[in-house]
């Protein structure tokens, strides 16, 4: 991984807003900067039209700036002598204005002697330390972020103590285009967006929502095999459940209302299941020999984001989660715990994902900030670092992550790109059934409440699906490929009878096989198939049908000649079975 | 059927309060009746609290007016000679108050000498045609309805031509109620209802939830070896859409609204799902040789009903149907009608429903009603009854019934009671697509708008279910039964080692079976398994355990002995693969 600096990334536009000065002088009146580990962005005002084209010269005469080696250094400095240096730009006077209010000290830095920035810092002490940087883009942004403000330029860039550093990371960047879920969720015809429904509103196209049905349809076989029974639910429910449960108070903001036209009631879109798992689990006496109750079920949940925030498949405003909630005795929670981390583990491997354990506990010098007493917490703790261990996690604890209500395990998992994703959780919960007034009758005779545990393996299937294709660039595993056949005919008069032999044969053993006998040629047809990213290529030509035999390519470039139809079949159908990320 | 008659339940009606003027006197005030065509129901202020009790004591006095064979006789009356005959009875003064009003002419009906109603009939002649009658229940209800007004009591009864009508009626009456499948479903731990989540918006508990995924399952098993591929869509829609698919002009106020609080969208809950589909169909370009395009999918639409309407499954107000559009040719029109057809002939036979098919066509009289031109209805229509004909389907021709946007064929199963109920059903739109400006490209290079076709094998899934429950008092087919089998040993201490080896071989072979391992006697637990509707009960014994065999008894009361256990699978899963609704 490439080593991210704040200072550096300072320092880098303290060259660039020099860079434009020495290049334009008052055409540009910088405004503000914002700093990160990973970057750096520059707002200006700029009188001309700046372009992408015109970033080689700034970032060339950037360059200059830094193979001088000019010094940067901090200065104190009065308000007043402050007004003076800035006298020509308005944006520093506002800024010196409010910090004259504020009456704290301003410092400034100066970079030799040519250029000087209001500045807080820290910076490096020297513009040669700015071993490799890059300009990466534009935007049009506001004065203070406020739309009825002047509009301004931005211009993003990067900066590295090495140019091989720079190079990995523009690498990872155009990587990361490349492996957009949006883009690629429109070349693999996934998903697609309509106005007329609405933004952050996704409708799955039979490809994707064959991707989806699969990875749910495993997540729920996982589930029915480990003891979990599935229910179903309505998506539209009384205010007053949420109430109950305390989301109103919490999220009210985030809900979307709905309002009946007939009746006076007020109802909401459901954000979360686990108050109508509840509800079945109060409909009835429930003895501690019933325990644990697991119930599960594919179902959505509906969050009013911001329309900003929306993005493809990564934040949506209706979210499928593969939910279950548990309702258990104390002594179970380990064996549950345990339970759902075994389904975690080969779910992930089976997608092929590494993950890491987040063990959230509550923050030691704050219990009062947590639900439950003492012991619980310090028992329930210990039981979920107990299954990390035995189960061999790669885990670590985060103390003060924990959830008011209780610790939980977050799973996060790693892409091909290194990048970090939280997707499967489960988490205990102390508070929500005493809220339901849930109950057991233990086997002395009297009530007690049940503890509760809400778990999903893939989390947000929109979202898990925006990382999972990030990760595997569309390259899905076979067992996710809607087709995962093209059987290609070298000549469409000599080889069309052999091929659909052979592709009548594969479908009739369940496979997903498509038959390419458009007039064109067999490279155009594995190109197409390629580029759609089909697992198996079955190219037929004369030998093929002499022998009987079929050649194959797979998407990875292997060929393989020879093999017989039920070859091909039987290791298709195990690598199915197997739900492996290998194709071969 | 019985033969239902309106005027022999309005004379009944009049017997009814005769008998009781001349048990209570004034201490009963008639206020109105309700007749129909199969009942009637007679209103009135009581001084004193009726109990059902009092109902035969009335029923002896009907009975001997009847004997008597009172003429009865219909006299015109002029208000002021109205007002004198009715002093005693506010309810009539406002009545007759009214009729002045509108300067309507005022009749009343003479029974004998003794009785008469302001009535403007029809009524039989004599009262001896009065063959056979009952008071079926009683309620509270609110003079004219209106809930500020005074509370009055109303009874319910009904008469026939004869007595065998009315013991049939009786017979059936009794049945019904106990197959209700409000009860049923609370008997059978089906689905709950909670106040927090609110009325129309059941909750499926495992055993439901188990039930409504079967049927749907093989509704989209049936759908996909159809040719339908499965598409997802959003529940939550900006009213937009509704506006283009005209759905928010006709249908505007049955529909929830829904307002985000973080955006200005104007949103609701999707009460269709034609347009989405469409809007799936619109993203990209469609060629002649793509179509037909037939999208499936088993998703919830919403319909904001009046408190009032709402009923067990129903009617509700969150709709799940296993929903399907095809985008096609005209050409394709009948290949698809009986791609169709063909699915709902296997679903109804699988779930022993007989139906018939009402062809639904347009008024002749009124085409300016319909949309499209005349010779494309004539031209579906002909289709249509061809798809009938040459299916052998037993079908019947309602014009009139035509959607505006083309016509259809609802699909109509009678009940076990010989009740009707409308569940399936296939619909042309000629309409739709307009809307929408879908479009494909035809084999001469011009654009033209394909026909759509809307499709529901289950309709309603929770509307089916209801319907399906008291077809079969809850005696589902094995398939789907959420538990098969209860492996009842007859000594806990000498039997239970061989019942737990036949539970697991059971389970192992994907059986769902429960082992009935309580401390109780055989009698109890093959009550309780007969109770809860379990297909098969398998007893053991020391001549089953010595013999490695099973004694199989049915929830049909037949018993088979000797059975091997691999026998009792393997016609288990027989069954369960052909989805028959025999259990042996």
């Amino acid at each position: 991984m490439q080593a991210y600096s704040y200072t550096l990334n300072h320092s880098a536009e303290h060259v660039f807003s020099q860079a434009v000065k020495e290049l334009y002088g008052d055409l540009v009146k910088p405004a503000v900067a914002h700093i990160t580990e990973t970057g750096f962005a520059s707002d200006a005002k700029w009188s001309f039209n700046l372009s992408e084209e015109k970033l080689p010269e700034i970032e060339a005469k950037m360059a200059e700036i830094v193979s001088k080696a000019l010094p940067i250094v901090k200065k104190e400095i009065s308000c007043e002598d402050a007004e003076k240096l800035f006298k020509d730009n308005p944006y520093k006077l506002e800024w010196i204005k409010q910090f004259n209010e504020q009456q704290k000290t301003l410092t400034v830095y100066w970079t030799g002697d040519q250029y000087v920035d209001l500045c807080k810092g820290p910076h490096v002490s020297n513009t040669s330390e700015i071993k490799a940087f890059k300009l990466l883009s534009l935007s049009g942004v506001y004065w203070r972020g406020d739309s009825s403000n002047e509009q301004l330029t931005r211009v993003y860039g990067v900066a590295f103590s090495s140019q091989s550093e720079l190079d990995k990371y523009l690498q990872l960047l155009e990587e990361s285009k490349r492996r957009d879920h949006r883009k690629l969720g429109k070349e693999l015809n996934l998903f697609v967006f309509s106005e007329l429904v609405g933004s952050g509103l996704p409708l799955f196209t039979p490809k994707g929502a064959f991707l989806r049905s699969r990875l749910s349809e495993f997540s729920e076989e996982l589930q029915r095999k480990a003891g979990f029974e599935q229910v179903w639910i309505p998506h539209l429910t009384k205010v007053d459940l949420y109430k109950v449960s305390g989301h109103w108070d919490k999220f009210g903001s985030e809900l979307f209302l709905v309002s009946s036209q007939e009746t006076s009631d007020q109802l909401v879109l459901k954000p979360m299941n686990c108050p109508h798992h509840a509800q079945i689990y109060a409909s009835q006496i429930r003895s501690y020999k019933d325990l644990p109750i697991r119930y599960y079920e594919t179902t959505t949940v509906y969050r009013d984001e911001k329309a900003g925030e929306l993005s493809g498949l990564s934040r949506v405003r209706s979210i499928t989660q593969d939910d279950a909630h548990i309702f258990c005795r104390m002594d179970q929670i380990e064996s549950e715990f345990r339970n759902i981390m075994t389904m975690i583990k080969t779910l992930y491997n089976c997608l092929g994902l590494s993950f890491s354990a987040r063990l959230s506990f509550r923050d030691q010098k704050r219990p009062e900030k947590y639900h439950g007493d003492d012991e619980i917490w310090c028992n329930a703790q210990g039981i979920i670092e107990r299954v990390a261990q035995s189960l061999g996690l790669d885990y670590f604890i985060s103390e003060g992550e924990a959830a008011f209500y209780g610790p939980k395990i977050d799973i996060m998992i790693t892409d091909s790109l290194g990048r970090k994703w939280q997707c499967a959780t489960q988490q205990l919960d102390f508070v929500q059934p005493k809220r339901f007034g849930l109950k057991y009758i233990d086997s002395d005779g009297t009530e007690k409440t049940p503890v509760m545990i809400h778990k999903a393996l893939l989390g947000s299937i929109e979202r898990f699906l925006s990382v999972y294709i990030e990760h595997t660039a569309g390259v899905l595993p076979s067992w996710l490929c809607y087709h995962q056949v093209a059987v290609i005919p070298i000549s469409e008069e000599k080889h069309i009878e052999y091929a659909n032999e052979v592709n009548v044969k594969l479908k009739e053993n369940g496979i997903r096989t498509v038959l390419f006998d458009q007039a064109e040629t067999v490279s155009n047809k594995i190109r197409k198939a390629q580029t759609e990213k089909y697992p198996y290529m079955i190219v037929l030509g004369d030998k093929e049908k002499e022998s009987g035999t079929i050649s194959l390519r797979l998407r990875t470039g292997e060929q393989i000649a020879g093999l017989s139809i039920s070859q091909f079949i039987q290791k298709v159908k195990e690598i199915e079975q197997s739900k492996s990320h290998k194709i071969w």
